[in-house]
Order: structure tokens, then sequence, then C-alpha cells
């Protein structure tokens, strides 16, 4: 036996009841945490779900991120989901299964995190139900709900010829910070700790998803898969090619250049094929004024031979899958 | 390399592409399955959100239960936590975990099993969206949403002394079926096979939370950890005892007890401590009519030396903690 409380010797109700006390709270339910079901406000009779699973040694590895990275972790790259259809997001339930063994402190530096990401990415927006359960390894499962507060629900399908396609968020520093952890070179990862604390807590441009629907976006999608994939993505949804203008993503490389210098890895892959920057790429009328967060990166042309080109080459779609990895 | 197709050689969009056809739609969703998002009615203004989540080994066994039978009981053990508020079920959001090597006809079987259950057991209700992810074991995890219609949502918290004490649905059934599984006795699995399918494949009696609401019950629950655990969040949450009355918990007794001899066991156990039936209990006031589903089982009295009392004994939280087993 040891002194050291575990959330197996105090059980799910203590466990969850220490965990809840941590939380900050939804200003959106009019029920919150602890009975069957929590009841959440949907003012225009409306509302937005989504959901995303992250699993260890799959999505993260212990070693790497600690408790509180992944309770952030779990919000930001849900509520970009719901930012991404330009709405603002009220509420999640989040479902963790660990180990019997795992620390009580664990579970509450998790709790802050789900909590501190609330309350910096999504004021307002707080965790209204959970479940806790034994399992051999880490996952986490959340469902984020948002409110589109009267406004039509920005789409994957609805990008037009002469769109602009622009992003707001950064492309490849997550890849970077993912790139310097698995190098093992810990002077890289030391002088480059911002794009690794990118990796672990990821700042998704939440505001810019309505920004993106007050000013018109006519189709819009959380990069978390890379910008190749995910621009893939809307292309075949609105039956178009995107061409992406590859001047426009040397800014991006620039930032991510030196790190990729230190670790002899190719910057230009990170900013294309990248993943988990949680940023969002949205296509505008071309006579919008694009909201300040985005920057133009490309047009919306005809549906041609690729679904996405890079200036005048097809773009493969390199990315991630959850599944192949 | 085999020809068995598997979600790991079908890769994460081509697997959710197939099960994406097998399910039935929401016809609350104005945008379903295919978006960052769903976009889900809420037509009083508010919805009800639960989740719950089934880990391989500690829920389930996969030698037990087929993929048709994970999904029918991913959508029971949640949607009956919707209908315990009073709520009418209307969207799920799904995320399952399996291993690269799970064959696709498991997923298109898990898929029809979800279908199933939401119309039968919810008709309207849908998938809505989803999330697959590779890991080891098979973990399900389940968002519920649920209309309360303009009605209150009946919660723990508000049974008052002099209420009736009721449930609707099954007690013992389901912990019977699993005794019956675990015992490996091949014959009484075969004789008892109705209690073993109810294990596999729970029967929430829905369409009751909403009667009960409407008859004016003061408080209600999804038994899910067991008759004992739950009765006692119920009487903490109200700040009251409940006195159930062991004459009437005799019919439940008598259905499971030659399965219960047939593996010499106790069916007075099944019905106090056995999870997963996921029936509702629920207390309305004296002078109410019970919807037809419930059935009287005792009282509530002021808040005694037990939260529980079976007859004039106290009767300890026994039943199934999702941590510690």
């Amino acid at each position: 036996m040891s002194n050291v409380e575990t959330i197996g010797s105090l059980g799910e109700n203590e466990s969850l009841k220490r965990t809840i006390a941590r939380l900050n709270l939804s200003e959106h339910a009019l029920v919150g945490p602890g009975d069957d079901s929590a009841v959440i406000n949907a003012p225009d009779g409306r509302f937005v779900v989504t959901t995303d699973t992250l699993v260890e040694d799959h999505d993260f590895k212990l070693s790497w991120s600690t408790g509180y990275d992944l309770g952030w972790k779990a919000v930001a790259s849900n509520i970009a989901d719901v930012a991404a259809m330009g709405a603002v997001p009220t509420a999640l339930v989040v479902a963790l299964t660990a180990p019997s063994s795992t620390q009580i402190s664990w579970l509450e530096a998790f709790a802050d995190g789900l909590s501190d990401a609330c309350t910096q990415l999504a004021p307002g927006c707080g965790v209204v139900g959970g479940d806790l359960a034994a399992s051999e390894k880490v996952m986490i499962s959340v469902a984020a709900h948002g409110s589109l507060e009267g406004r039509e629900p920005v789409l994957r399908s609805g990008a037009q010829v002469g769109d602009i396609l622009a992003v707001a968020g950064t492309l490849g520093r997550a890849a970077a910070g993912l790139a310097l952890l698995q190098s093992g070179n810990t002077d890289a990862i030391a002088a480059y700790d911002d794009w690794v604390n990118l990796q672990r807590r990821p700042q998704p441009p939440v505001a810019a998803g309505v920004e993106a629907a007050l000013a018109g976006a006519t189709s819009m999608l959380d990069v978390s898969d890379g910008l190749a994939k995910d621009a893939s993505r809307i292309a075949k949804a609105s039956a178009v090619t995107l061409q992406i203008d590859p001047l426009m993503l040397q800014g991006f490389e620039a930032v991510i250049e030196e790190a990729a210098r230190a670790i002899d890895a190719n910057p230009g892959e990170w900013v294309i094929g990248g993943g988990e920057d949680h940023s969002l790429l949205a296509t505008f009328p071309s006579q919008a004024t694009l909201p300040r967060a985005f920057k133009a990166i490309g047009l919306v042309l005809p549906q041609g031979p690729a679904p996405v080109m890079l200036g005048a080459s097809p773009l493969p779609e390199s990315g991630w899958d959850s599944v192949t990895g």
C-alpha cells in the first residue's frame, strides 16, 4: 500500500468530485455537472456539436505532455471544430479513461488544463459533464457544443470560384514542436520551446471563427490534419480546386526555419503537411474585407485535375490519418 | 498481407464513410455528419447532454459481445441518461477507438447496432457525428443529447418526504446475464439467454422518462450502477431517506430466480446491487397517478440514519464503481 492517492484508491465518485471542484462553470449551463445530464441554453433554437478523441501513444505520450497539457489540448482541439462552424463554444462534456494507478494530482492538473483552456480560449464555455473509467491507457474524448447566435453555419461545401483562400492562426508550428520532441535533441527542444509548447497546448484562433462568419466566409474548417489534407476537404466538399500561392506560405516557413535547421528538417513540409495547429482555413468572396486574424494564401478555381494546387503543381494529400498514422 | 479489409488497411476516412452510410439520420439534425460539427435543433432554446464510456475488458469483453451488441449498448446506456431528465433523445456523437486490425465488418455491425438502437429505443434520434482512432483496446464514448420540449428537467434533488418511489424497467436481469456469462455454464447461458441478451443489448424504458415528467415526477435517475447505489444518489441529492419495501422487489427476484439457481447465485443481490438494467428510478407525489411503466417500490422518508433502507434495515451502497470495479 502506498500513501499516494490514486483514482483507484479514491474510486470514481470521489475522484470525480475532486475534479469537478476545479472546473470553471459554463455561463450557458442551466443544470451543470452532477445529474444524469446537463441542461444547456441554446438561445437561437439550435446547437452545434462535435467530438474528438485523444489516445495515449497515438495522439500523445505521457512523457511529453502533463495532465495539464492534455486537458488544455482536449479543449483546444474540440472548440476549434466549433469555431470552424462560425459558432461560439458554450459547453463541453469530457470522458476520461486512465489506469487506476493514476495519481489524483494528475487528474487535478488535467482538470486545471480543461478549465484554463476554456477561460483563455473561449471565455464563458465550461465543462458541464463527464465520465471517468479505468483502462490500461489514457484516452480523452470530448464533445464540444456551441451557439451560432442566429447565424447560418459555415460549412466546408460553400467555397465559390473566385473566392479568396485564407488562414487564421499558425501553420507548421505544432509539427515543428512534435518533430523537436521526436528528435530527442534537448538543446533544440530548449531553444525552440515555443513550438514544443504550442504542440502541447494548441492556441486555436477561436474568435476568428465568428469574425469569419460575420465577414461572409463561404466555407471554413479547422486545420487539424495539415493544410494539404484539410484544404482538399474543402475542395472536394465544394467541388472546386484550391490554389495555394507558395509565396504566401513563406512567412509561415520563415518562423520555423531555424528550428528545422537545428534538427535537419524541412520547414515547408511542416507548413503543408503538419497537423494540430488547429488554425482556421476559410474562403471569402473576393470583395469581402478579411478579418484581421486572416491572411490570404490562395484562390478558389474551377474544379481542375487536383483538389489542391501549390502554384502550378498538384499538391498531394499528405497529412495525418488518425487510424493509420 | 491479408485480403480481409480492416480499419487500418482502409484508413480513417474510408472506414468512417462506410460507417456513416449505415447510420440512420437524426430527424433533429440541420447539419449531419461530415462537417467540423453537426447542427441540431433545440426548439425550446435548451438542450440536454450527457456522456458515458464503455471500455474493453472493464465494461465488456469482445468474446461476449458483438460489434452490433456494443453499438446498441452504447446508445442504450446514454439515452437512458437523457430519458432520466424527462427529455426526448435527439442526437448522438460517437467516438470509437479500436485496434487497426479490426475488421471493417465489425465496424459495420457496430454502426448497425447504433442505428437499430436509435430506431427501436428512441425513434427520430440518430448519430450526427463521430470520431475513429486507433488504439490497442476498443473504447466507445458517446455524448447523447435531448429535448425537454418546454418541460422542466427532472433532477435527482427534488424528492419530497411522502413521495412514492417507483421504478420503470427491469431490475437484476442485466446482472443475471453478466453472472451467467461469467459462470461459463453454457447450458445455463443457453437456457436463460433472455437475460444474457439483455446484458448485451439493454432495453431502457426511454418513453417512460417523458411520461414520468408529465406525471409530475419530483426526482429521477437511470439505474446504471445498481438499485442500492443509485437510490442513495437520489437520497443524498434530495436530503431524504428512501425506504424500499422488500415485498415490492419479490416480483423482480422471481423472474430471475431460476437462472440464479442454475448457477448458485442470489437473485436478491442481483436486484439490489446489479447494474446496467438502465431502468428509471423516480419519485412521485403521493397523489400522482403513476405512469403504467412505473411500479411503486417504496416511500420517501425524512432523512434518517441511512440514505436507503430496505424495510427497517439500512441498505449498504453496493453496486458498480467504474474505476474500482
